[in-house]
């Protein structure tokens, strides 16, 4: 195989940066197939993606398009069996994340993957594929901080896409399992252990419309590990600044440290206020390079063979670890982690 | 009264700091007498500061010398008898911290401020006269960040010093007491609430001796506050790089960030490995101004019938919180503080 | 017209970089031919581009090839006539910088894009197409910094690559003409205005290599601009940390930098010595993104009859400028500029 | 002697900080004298500073007062022979910058210095003793930066006291006689060599008021030295963000940069704009520290009879170097330092 024949499921925001990845960007991928329920996306699939095979039914397109693999960019909820009836039917898939919306899914996800050795399932967890991040981990694999014990993240959403999250609150399951997700991650895969317990709480001061909604637009969280090591994690939604990644790997003989101003780009201004660092505004933006990297990491084990870094089981670990969070953050209590 | 004269009870390493600032740096400030069990720290208030009214007994001097007040840079367990006694024959006091090593003692010398409602006592939570930490608290009363929600400070010490550390940890009470007084002080300062309840962990990667002696060399905990406000608190003993103290209050209209590089100057050196940023080596650096600012409250207060900005209160609750986060760190559950 | 078909002659380091964008990463583009006069080139164009067309003969691919456009990466002696060459026979021209390694080249490369008007001609100054110093660019045009009155250049080649340089002085035409060309484009773009007049030195104190070849390893240069404005530009090729360019735009209203540290990504490494931030290595890293950028805006001029930001007279400004900042910097006199 | 006692000449506004220094920072210091030829300064020396013998005459506090130094901090045309009538009256003498206002009176101070080397004489170029510019010059005296070849001097007043940098226009000698003496000391220190030729230019774009005055609102030098290093030196008056002092020394092993972003604090403020620091407004906030470190140096040299970091040919250098910066920036031409 040269050529590495995808189809796309689902062209919301996210769905729309994939898609152009595969069809413009990335050595070796042809966008072929394109799926989704609300018509202007096909349309759009078409007149800007140059798509012309394009389907409202998933499994139809599973079934008839000349694809080899599948991105799987839809609603959270449908991902598990989207995932599975792609890989029974012969077909790699891309999944961004989260794997599933409960244990059960991400179950039948593994089975699935278990059942296909010899399919390629890569699951999107994106930060990884950041130059910064990628860079973090290999310098602390290079033993450059020693043991890496204590991991502090903080992911918040701008404050300028605030009323989307409102609106979105009551289907969210709650701030940790809806922001969370990613910083799980990289907690588990910079300290290499699992975490066994976590505490949490939330705070709502400016929109109370989340605690409407049994929600918060802040969730802070704190992990003892399987080794010793320990995580804090605060997400939010309401940065006035902008979308805001920051993480800190703490280790024994030294830190890294990933943004600790979320800088839009290099360039500073020293107007009457004082120095100003304009920030990132999204994760689209944010994120650009590490979206385009993860899909030609996906497409190089497609072509070549090779086994993703983020496997199915990274996917069920840290959904698992987001509905102890939201049972810690919604009891008051620490909760094991089994 | 036109000068303050003061008597010091203590000249170990702080101790020092605060006598050359009371000798030589304050206006309206004289460094009267001096007591220590240690001669050697004697000799040094003769040779050193000019001071001859020496006494190794504290008592004696509080009864003989020509003193308005007391500063107390004793060990931590006799703080708060010597406030007693200092403000019971009439002095002022300005005391290190902590107040006291258990809430009883606290109490005590809670009831002996009270006692004396016309001597002015001042606890030595000095990051609050520290230029940035004042300049923060200054822009989140005047508005600037909205309310604050949130407060994660950070704390450590640098690697240089764990020996010192590792031979005093049987006597310490642990990281939380030894440590986080300061942290914790900040947050009920910024927050402007009191925290309920607390969860906390350790970990210990480096040196075991901490183990050993039932302690840890790395602390986290987290807080809710009665407001609704939340902290988290990483303390620590094994810093690479230098002394770290930073703070990050986040409101909902901004968030106040001090110190995220733990710069020594303004210098950065461009060299072979990139650009470094060399860091403070030591409380004593770090706090030079603020050790300084605070004396000059104090005395200000004094000399013109002022009332500190630092209350015995603040003493005990922040010797409170630490109690019930060391009861968290020890039992792995979530605490209740009254 | 949907796809820009393009041939690219040279394929070094920097012909790699545009041939690999051309092929696999922009829209609308297509590589269809290459032309080296080194064999391995056309190897390596064969095998990893998939380019089978290709060429030893510059005029023999502008006759044969199908293709609407020119890639020019050839050595800078050879741009003007194949510039020329390939206007005449109908293509489309994108040419890496310089223009011309003389006055007379680049006035020719002007007639030959006067005499086709409806060929689109573009020149690489890179740096405009860098996310930062395209922002830069559209605040001041935005207002926010006031009047641009001043700027401040730096570009300095890392220590790492300083052999290649010291090979190539004898033939580099100095180290204005081979490194300040750049800087004298964004000054000309900040400013709005044109270089009346130059003052310039060299150093050399630690390769003298340099100045047996008659060049130096830094050189510094100082201009006042038509519109009263001024100017201070450094190069050098002797950084021992990376590749350094920063630049600083001085208005009224307030100034834009660009880079003061020209950090690798956003990590921060805390370490034994300090904080350190590393920084990026060479240009092809620091303008990765701006590389891909200028072709995309080329393909989009090619293809939807847009004019290029960057003109045939900024080639030919510049080069006029960086000559008589050679004259100034040999003579050791301020030197006019027409 | 165990006691400096110090009168000083002038309590404007930098005299007063002298004096505040004097009078209550300085171990080993004591204001006993202070002379004004405005009324209100010697009131300010009696109610705030407690000293009570006061002078509107400046040879008589020489001859009468109890003093052993003198710190003149009058008008720059008064320093030299205040200097000299101090030091032939057996006093020491600290003397703000410029040493004078031409090179005959630095000639004159010269001669009255060395007709007392017994007596101590330091000129106030406090960068030299501010935290970060000390440190800097400590790391390259040893060797971290290899061979200083290249110095970047910035310093910018606040466009917030413009006006009466207007008001002064026509008397202060010119931009580079009024603001580069400190750069251009700073450049001779840290590349040890001397300037033997300079280029200036100026640049008014916001006040007209300065062309009318025949001055400028910003100056823009470069230096070559006598060892063949290189400086380039940018004065100003109208940093709209503060008081931006910025120095950068390239070596040939790498840079040491001091305050790239002049920054009040370590506060940082993540806000609705992005992520700002807030700058230093002016020269006194900025070298607080340094003013009283060079009067400690000023003191311990007197008591223990050690030379001063800073001579009185520094003095003369200097001025020497602005005089020839004037007539470049006058004349447009290169001009030779002998």
């Amino acid at each position: 195989m040269d050529k590495c024949r995808i189809g796309i499921a689902g062209l919301g925001r996210l769905g729309k940066v994939h898609a152009r990845n595969i069809a413009f960007r990335i050595r070796g991928a042809e966008l072929k197939a394109a799926c989704s329920i609300v018509p202007e996306e096909l349309d759009f699939a078409k007149s800007e993606l140059g798509v012309t095979n394009v389907y409202s039914d998933y499994r139809k397109m599973l079934a008839e398009a000349d694809i080899d693999a599948v991105c799987v960019v839809t609603t959270s909820k449908e991902h598990c069996w989207q995932i599975e009836a792609a890989l029974d039917s012969g077909k790699h898939v891309f999944s961004e994340k989260p794997l599933g919306v409960d244990l059960a899914q991400c179950k039948q996800a593994e089975a699935a993957v278990e059942r296909h050795p010899d399919l390629t399932f890569m699951l999107g967890f994106m930060r990884r594929y950041d130059k910064s991040y990628s860079y973090a981990k290999k310098l602390i694999d290079s033993g450059r901080i020693g043991t890496p014990y204590m991991v502090k993240a903080t992911g918040i959403d701008p404050e300028s896409a605030v009323q989307g999250a409102i609106r979105f609150a009551k289907n969210s399951g709650g701030i940790f399992l809806d922001m969370a997700i990613h910083d799980i991650d990289l907690c588990r895969w910079f300290l290499n252990s699992e975490a066994v317990e976590v505490y949490a709480a939330g705070a709502t001061f400016k929109h109370p419309e989340f605690k409407e909604a049994y929600d918060d637009e802040t969730g802070a969280a704190m992990y003892r590990f399987a080794n010793g090591a320990l995580a804090m994690v605060h997400v939010g939604r309401t940065a006035p600044y902008g979308y805001h990644v920051e993480t800190e790997i703490i280790g024994t003989e030294g830190t890294v440290r990933i943004s600790a101003v979320p800088a839009k780009n290099l360039a500073e201004v020293y107007g009457h206020d004082g120095v100003l660092t304009e920030c990132v505004g999204s994760f689209p933006e944010r994120f650009d390079d590490a979206y385009l990297t993860e899909m030609e990491e996906f497409v190089d084990c497609v072509l070549n063979g090779k086994k993703p870094g983020v496997s199915v089981y990274d996917g069920t670990k840290s959904t698992a670890i987001a509905y102890a969070t939201t049972e810690a953050w919604k009891t008051g209590k620490a909760v094991r982690i089994e």
